[in-house]
């Protein structure tokens, strides 16, 4: 089941650098092993914004909420969620 | 360059209903074609809403204008545009 | 899969009322068939207004678009999907 | 009587975990027990987020108000209530 | 049980004048029924707008539906429900 | 002259509590002495929220102010004010 | 007692032009015939738009919500109101 | 030229009361001069809140900037600015 | 004195397309007039809306009233209107 | 490709002056230094706000998230962004 989840990222000011970048660092590896895994299909960063739009491709909703409660910065995120279909004019196979 | 176009479709009651058969028929066709073009990346249907979350690579944004200026159903939709990036933990070549 | 959706219908003021009655009668057929299913879970009326909270039990969001799609009131609505997952703190088991 | 009751909690960055955990088994155990009272009818999570959509059975508001106050988690919520009557087109006799 | 219900009206620019007077003049007497019966305990005028402010006074959220459907203005209404509880700092026996 | 006023208290997580208790203490007082003076007319606690519904009976805005201004819990809150009139069809002399 | 209206005026598209230039030439009246009676104390036009700023110097809600309903283009306004106090910074003997 | 100011003060729980009340006094005297050269038409206090109205009248844009940066409590304050022009039914002379 | 305004036209489905046509004519000539007059100093097109970003070079607010009440396509915006000054980094000499 | 952007910019009240200073400085700096390389062609501030409307002229979206990161002000800015397109009605060749 597919997913659109769009997500902003909120770093206090104050927050030391070094820390918030070991969260980016492991944040990024776990995105990247989720796309190899084929679970997170697409990330796009939004022009200008510390936001991503991603399509993510799961079992279900649990899964899903497994996969957001475990990103490292997502203490820091605000996140929207919107359930996909697939569209009858999409001639891509996997765009399901 | 990529951008996220989301469109919600609202017919109004009264609207006959083959015109707007024949008008959704024109839509599916002229997405179809952008899609093999290249030009209509990827499209879903969200969830429950007459609604569709887009993505367009084109070569810049007066392409994208006179694509969606194009929509036969144009007239009848909400439009909200995002410009997109590759994102630094994309591992897809082509999601940019 | 659960969903929770939230309906609000609006007739405008000058539709048909025998017409809006024959398609409310065929709205509670519809939902009553999907009830004794097991696809639509709960509906509750949201007190004051032409609004329900419905839960949804469904395969995916394919097969709850395609129940939305088919309310004979889906015209007049306005309407607002979220995907549920079971609650840890749930003790009901088939609150999942 | 029954209400709507959607739950979202924010908990500082820098709130202590150990306390957090605290604060999150009481809940839990508080949550659980009017569950089994019955006064606590349904409790879902919402993907992806912190959030929760609850169904309450209480005699009435004053009921309600007391047991959200108690809730060890309510001054870290965002608090929505709904009052639900029962639906014309319900068949389940207890969705009242 | 109290709810404080905001009913703000719109009677459309083109809508027969006679018509909506005869309306107003139905939803007048059934307000002070309600009234006489003290299941509509308050109703106030917002200044300068053709809004309410009204307290019911009710078994549950049931009836109150009931009376608001029952509004002879209903159909030209936005509505906004809020269930009331008793006040701890309220002297008045009857704020409850 | 009379005014609804909706009132929103918000005390941040890490406020002393023997603190807010003397000012909640301080506001007990404060309320009920302005309700025997028959300023606050009446005053209602919305459900599950640390909010309040009060109708203040006034000279004019200036005595409405300086009774605001003069809240001990007033740095914490979120107002809106709204005049009103006596209603057309009303029943008692004195919801004016 | 002085209020600030801000009045937005939307004629729809279809309205015949002489008689919406017969209410507007009756509303010019009005507002003269306020303004020379020191009621309606300022009126502006906010750049750009069909909208005004207005001060009124009323008796109380009463006559403000009188003098409001019986504005010529009332059926065609979107109104805002707020209660207005002497500033305790104000030099001016009359801004009160 | 005319604008119309709309400032609301939001000073910390935590901020000193001696220094806030150093800046307030500061404010006032900012106030009242530019009110004595004619450049702070009115100001009002919105009833309830920590607000007010103001109207200036400055040579243009850039005038009105310098003012309001120069405001002691400016850090402090929510500001919306409305460009405002010569109403065609107003009978001051001097409202333009 | 410059101005931003961001314009977004709505004209209804049901309206005469040589009509609109004609209006449009209209508007175009009327926009290059005051662009050749230095008046409208640019004008963008925002990708994917019937809607532009403007700006406006003019005596004053009473100016760009006129001008903007004077856009055959008026009655069909929604428009936003900002005042601008000139910005301490720009190195522009005509930005002001 | 053009881009509008929106800035707002929010230094904490408790944020050193002297650092905002140096900060500010760098991005007078950065800012001025995209304008004279052609990338950053407008920039005005908005009247009686602490924000900006800006106009980029870059390669593509790449290029603007580059540059916008690289503010020196960015953690402390909102951001909008909108794709823009040359507008069918400029007759300024640079308006692209």
């Amino acid at each position: 089941m597919l997913f659109k989840v769009e997500m902003t990222v909120n770093i206090p000011l104050d927050f030391p650098v070094e820390q918030a970048d070991e969260i980016k660092k492991k944040e990024k590896a776990y995105s990247q092993q989720l796309q190899r895994d084929g679970k997170w299909r697409h990330i796009w960063r939004v022009a200008g914004l510390y936001s991503n739009v991603s399509i993510f491709d799961v079992q279900d909703a649990d899964e899903l909420h497994q996969i957001l409660m475990g990103l490292p910065l997502y203490p820091f995120m605000d996140i929207q969620v919107d359930a996909l279909c697939r569209h009858p004019s999409s001639i891509r196979d996997d765009d399901k």
